[in-house]
């Protein structure tokens, strides 16, 4: 067998991995480990074809986070995997900080995962009264979306006309899943009755499930606007004192780089205002069996820093947080046993694993943030001694 | 010892991991498959902090990929570290269209790293000095920045004026590195030699050796426009006859659906008219020790797809490709092992990685443009049955 | 009197103006034509302050548009003030194609003019039950807004939160007012009784009436994304031989030249794919007294171009389109005169005059999509010698 | 004759532009303020066609305007032409700021018009040697561009490449004139030396003079990031009691709004942190014979608000400002008498102006920021009876 091709049809059971293997190896590539005692063929079923085996990325234990959300409460460790040296450590400076500042408080502002397809009409009047058909119908839409799924529920429909196209970006409450699937056969099923049941559905000239509206697996203004997946502030009261100890550094000092930074984040056009928010989500959605690929929509954090009473208020929003406790890899078992140290593992918990990860990204921006506040001519050489993730603007 | 706070010191020695490991499982807590044969503490300093094991990520062995690039000539297997089902099969299936359309092509255009520093000065007109002075003394920064490092070398200065912030962004080669670290310390010395150096340096009133113009780790617009990173594009013209038996699609409607998707993106505000870049990336990254975090800058993806004489020219290119060969994970033996996959470990292949990782992308747009382009009311069962990861919009 | 303050107090009295021109005059300044004949000071308080005379800006009437909208039906001359050779030129021909193909049509998609206050609460939670109460007393803030005006009508309420921050679009019908200031003085009357009923009125720390949700005059995501002012579309089918006689071009080449500008739009960053609706706008707002600080926000423009049965499909989206045929400098004279001959003098004609301002932007857009198209190396000298209004990119 | 066709061939002689005015008497319309006293049709050749009358826009005069910039030096009394009441008071009020704060600063920072046509190659290597061979022959370059212009000069070859397209963004020194015409031609002169100098002419597969990348008439990112027409900046330091007292606010409350507009104007995507630089600019540009349409662009306003030892500094920066005191409609009376005003008449003023403009733009949001920052709930109705010109956000 002379190509990766026949050994395929995209199975994964036992003899079609090792065969899979061997075609490697007899081309004198050395898969040693990516074979040691890797996860059996049958049980990633679902999550992988053409398996190979398995990649192994070390995990750190951040923390403990203390956070009082509505979902989130306590204190709890943080399992990070990443093969970047100090970003662990960066995140931990940042989860004592907060603990040394009481914790941090968290809150859950919207759960939708989006769906958008699209409608052409033959005409511009068409795309008008279907716009305003959709407004007046929307029972009989969220009834429809409940006949595909029992976990998943029609609670928005948000439309985007542009001329003879209708972009509807369907939103739907997807329990403890990430959603997508799920929302896009759900979705589909509520266009299928909307074929049927549309006076004009005649006028409908072309259509397609999904445009850039929805907007999956990449950064765009709608998801930033409207939201997609959570939406989840995570905010912490730093005192003066602590600020000074452990980021040896001052609330006007640090207020003076934020305005420098939202400047500088509006002139080149960032995503947001935030620092390094993909950093600890990438970490956190590889050992917890989210998928990394979200990153693209969801490391844009908005960070609200101010001066306060006690010293430094600093709060990180994400809006558009894709995360769930069920589904894609989050039944594989370090993925599960990930969860497990969260206390996050299975239903019921997408809501507190998603402000788990609000208070991640805060610890990590207000670590950087202190690198970057004491990053000054003077303090020089210490400060590029200081372990930091890579990055700082 | 009560908690992780005591099992740290960020040390990963033998007994520091166990320490570590025994505290989370005197709570309870199964870390089994994380504890399991897992890479040695010893093995993994400077990739991670508080190392408590390894988590494990399926690897999928797609292709091959047959590419003609200046770097990357010839069929590869590629080793995508993913939990999402069906994103193998989906890239598997564009590499398949790619191959039977004869390969694809690749070209880097651009290959730098960078850091941009803020200098801040009291006065418009110190702002513009300096402006000018950089200009005029390019090449006694350029030996100034080779003091710190062998590998790197300064090769683009790009000023950027706000009144009286000055955002400097200065560009390295980086040799095979992705090289954010030896980007900082070169940047760092080099800013140093301009206070001793530059005559107005006492009308610099504030200095931070990171601002958001660099940008790492985010999306953002410079990063786009001016490229940070690699710039590489993969394009491939495919016969409408494979597009027909592959994708079950015309050039006709691939292109329509295009011309939406571009309307779509601008309206929406998409980071680029690319579809999921990030899916491919993520999974090549976490293959093969590079970071996952700059999905988020890397995921940009400017699709250009047209009709042809033989059928449909696809292009994809990525402004902002973040990739490396050494350092970061890329030693860590599944990484190391999935490099070698790829002939690319180590020194001397980061161009012909960049090229690779560009044609998976190109692979995976390829497959959802099929997906998407199918997806109309007549096949509606099929194509909600067919192999897509997660998107298309 | 030494200086220009002695001769304010804002007042536009004769005897004022006189003393105003006088204190130029004294300098030895020409200010002949701006005294000539102008308005009298009387007429036109409200609309200035510190009057000195009239500016004359050159009208030339283009057309006639032949358009098919809900509310512009018919064939209408168009005035355009500019002093920019070859625009009205470029429009006329625009026109001249619209009207060989049969007429344009048109539609209003949306009409609102949006004022949107921040709230800031002392804590996340106050902010969710702030964001919760507005949903669910929807009706009775749009009574409160009745209160202030007996034009303007509360229809939508849309809010976007940011942490403790919550920022509330509303969003008000103004009849053919383009409403900014009734919206400013509605809004405010619908805080003053959100601060006398919401229960947790005493949470809210602080509160600003405008914030940059509005957004007013200037180009936002928001404003593209759900409209300010009106969003209309207006359409056209060219046949073939009218674009050859009248462009000297073909569909073909016009759609691969839009191809490749939608892909420089995305990639440049440009507000829409659109390319010179801001001068049409420009010219007709001076001419019929809306104001031109609104090109700002008018100007992004979504252009739908398609190959179609009958040769090419032309449409122009104007998201957010700010116009109106009361208020403002729609009283005066010359604006009055203009208003009249489009036929949009007064109350009644706002949705008519913004389907004609979306027509001429149309008609713009095809003159130009006609110059860009027939500029190859081959047309050289012809290209540059044509009529282009400054503009192609 | 009985359309307006009949009355054109785009003629403006006496005869033609009565024939013009009897046509539409003749509808019935009163055209009598158009017609009355206005600019002989001869002399408006070049700045119209189909010429009807002149439109009449109110001036008044602001200021004086208290400047040192290195151009604009003393004080200048500022002719705004609008129709929008209290838009002339509030730029007024703002003036009078500046003077009590002893005047404003400016400086310009660049000074180049460009123009952006894109070239297609057939192959991704032909791409990468153009962008190569661009590099290499940048001297010929600025002599073939020499050939067309006594006043332009090449100055700026920044190339953007996208697969197999390449837009060279072209940045001439252009005198006096704001220059879009005259880069045209200078372009397209390069352009065609480019098709016989360079040795892979024949790889061209199709050429556009412009691309979206120049970008003119419509906001851009590329333009804010690397300029287009003159980047200026202009700056002042306001003493807190003159804040108080002719504004009502505080440094301390200014700083707070500006830190909720910014957050603001980050997550709605605003095109800048300003607040109405469109205001300020559209009045002056009508009275100054600016093309009003260049709005669109120059309206993008980076602001710099700060606490300082005085008081406030606030500093504005225009990015794409784009004017002239040669060509356009600077020569017609009542533009060429408010440009004397300014002392702006003729060539070697265009630098001078720029700072003008710049500094009317810094008054105009100091005046809004105070308005802003004093609308809190407390000073209610007074806030409101406040002069502000429509906006705020």
């Amino acid at each position: 067998m002379s190509d990766v091709e026949g050994a395929r049809a995209h199975g994964s059971d036992e003899a079609e991995v090792l065969e899979r293997q061997r075609y490697l190896e007899e081309k004198g590539l050395s898969i040693e480990w990516l074979k040691r005692d890797s996860y059996p063929g049958g049980s990633v079923k679902g999550n992988i074809e053409n398996y190979l085996g398995t990649a192994r990325v070390p995990v750190g234990l951040a923390g403990p986070l203390l956070i009082e959300g509505a979902h989130a409460r306590g204190s709890f460790d943080i399992p990070l995997a990443t093969t970047e040296g100090s970003l662990v450590a960066s995140y931990n400076r940042g989860m004592r900080v907060i603990r040394e500042s009481g914790g941090c408080r968290a809150a859950v502002f919207s759960d939708h995962m989006q769906r958008a397809p699209m409608f052409r009409f033959d005409s511009l009047e068409g795309a008008r009264r279907f716009t305003d058909w959709l407004r007046e119908n929307r029972s009989a839409l969220e009834a429809s979306a409940s006949k595909t799924t029992k976990h998943g529920r029609l609670t928005d429909i948000d439309t985007y006309n542009l001329g003879r196209n209708v972009y509807v970006r369907f939103g739907f409450h997807t329990g403890d899943a990430a959603g997508q699937n799920m929302v896009n056969a759900a979705t589909y099923q509520v266009c299928l009755d909307i074929r049927e049941s549309y006076p004009g559905a005649d006028e409908i000239e072309s259509f397609n499930l999904s445009s850039k509206f929805c907007t999956d697996k990449k950064y765009s203004r709608v998801n930033v606007l409207k939201s997609r997946g959570k939406k989840v502030t995570a905010e912490v009261d730093i005192p003066a004192a602590v600020l000074e100890d452990r980021l040896r550094t001052s609330p006007d000092i640090v207020c003076e780089h934020m305005l420098n930074g939202n400047l500088s984040a509006i002139y080149a056009g960032c995503v947001s205002n935030g620092f390094h928010a993909a950093n600890g989500l990438a970490a956190l959605f590889i050992a917890c069996g989210n998928d990394p690929a979200n990153v693209a929509e969801s490391h844009a954090d908005l960070l609200d820093v101010r001066a306060s009473a006690a010293g430094l208020y600093v709060a990180a929003t994400l809006p558009s947080l894709i995360v769930g406790t069920v589904g894609g890899g989050t039944g594989l078992p370090t993925q599960s046993e990930c969860l497990g140290i969260l206390g996050c593992r299975g239903a019921g918990n997408a809501l507190k694993f998603a402000e788990i990860c609000t208070g991640v990204v805060l610890a990590g921006e207000i670590s950087l943030i202190g690198a970057i506040a004491s990053e000054e001519w003077a303090g020089a050489h210490e400060a590029l001694g200081r372990n930091r993730p890579g990055e700082a603007g």
